[in-house]
């Protein structure tokens, strides 16, 4: 069985470290930000993943959804809390949000047969 | 050979039954809506698969082109008048269009040679 | 009371006036294609202006939406109809989609009080 | 000193009650799943408007980031919050949010401004 | 006659100052990388203004296109080649661009009539 | 090792094919304007390339990247100017362009070793 979840994390991984190493600052300094913007601040990490995870849904990249969708998982946030944050994404983006829902729900099953 | 319709129908069935199986309200709603809004109406059926074509395409949604177009092939639509919607998709939405329109093709032929 | 239909009817053709007399040659073929595009082919121009419709609608583009609906309109198409392509617009795009409903429907108001 | 607050609730309340009284199922339906998804859940309701905020804003809606933003300020959240999801909206969604971030501020201002 | 150049400087420069004013640093950050990367590098100022046109029009914000337009025209670029520039913009993004072309061909003709 | 440049190119063109043997009016034309568009003009062939890129990019096709990263080489535009435009891609799109940034570096150093 090919584990969808370590093949997105190696390539993720892999792909992350070509680019920084290229050394384009503009590139870098939105990596770099990417880890800053979603730690504890006036909110906690929970509810930033939730909105990342929502606006990733919206925007229909399935790639993000999964990155997001790990971050939930490993973070404790409960399947339910995640589920309804799909929920208002399908609303406000429409039944073409549907495909990423079904490799969103596969994502996590994957996610949590990896334990 | 690979199936490209029956692999896409099996995906989109087994994860639609995940779903579905997961009880979220606004998502079933949604799912079930999705029945309703395509069913005879001011509209005949017909039409109202063309308009799901159009709307998948433009939103660049290689999924629901897939369904659209099968459900235009089960509804006896005839090529011509599907392409012409494609066309009309293709202006609309530019060229970025064009990767999902070689794929729309290719899984037009594979519908008609699955017969 | 202000006329929003031919408000956006003298500065839409004031515009188009001032682009094509630029002479772009790649822009004034496009334009050109845009009437090509919806004139009675296989499909007829009623169905033709519905997937117009319904393509401006799910990418959300107010003036689009105006200009559809105002042929729609033109070509005797009932509300009813114009709706139910709406209405699948909105299902597909989501409840993003939904400002734009309202100006839509301010819209064909507009229209029909313009008689 | 327009009050683009009420300028706001007038309008997206009129034309409600004008496209709610033309009776579309398909539309209905999707109104009334548009109050229920925010309703308290598994995730709390202010939870669940800030997830409603950033999906409208990395979709770049500025009716849509109006109402949130409003029923953001009714629920007490602080404008800490609001602006760090809407941080996080900015840098999914690029740089290309920034003009509706101009307006969003605008907005929440005027909603502080109407106490 | 209303000044459409310095009535959308006005609003955009006192609303990036309430903006910088509340201190998010995210979106600082963001800010000065929106300073940054139209810096002269391995590509030239002048084509930098191009790209960033073409982006803001294929993505469709009309506050962005006017932002560069200015840039352009200030940069000293031909009208030629902003209209060629923006003529990829509409072939890639499709007619759902052409109500952007208009504005921004009226927005460059008040930017030479302001001279 | 899969070649992904011969892979997508042998699929592209194969698929373009099948689509203008169809002899779609609207789409043969569309075709056809993809081609003159990115020719020398007001601007030479390597910014419009860029621009191109660049808005393939912004609107996350892959394909369409794909397509204008072998043009760019082909070009003999060097790593760094293209690296250079495609920041300006993920800042004006946002971090939900970095998914294809990854696969437009691995695309490019594929271009690279294929010599």
């Amino acid at each position: 069985m090919p584990d969808i979840v370590s093949e997105f994390n190696d390539y993720r991984s892999k792909m992350n470290d070509t680019i920084l190493a290229d050394n384009n600052k503009v590139i870098k300094r939105i990596f770099n930000l990417d880890t800053n913007a979603y730690a504890e601040g006036a909110l906690d990490v929970k509810t930033k993943e939730l909105l990342g995870l929502v606006a990733s849904t919206v925007l229909r990249c399935d790639d993000c959804i999964k990155y997001h969708m790990e971050t939930c998982y490993k973070q404790g946030i409960p399947k339910e809390q995640v589920v309804e944050a799909l929920s208002i994404a399908t609303l406000v983006g429409g039944t073409i949000v549907i495909p990423h829902l079904r490799r969103a729900y596969e994502f996590w099953d994957a996610l949590e047969q990896q334990r």
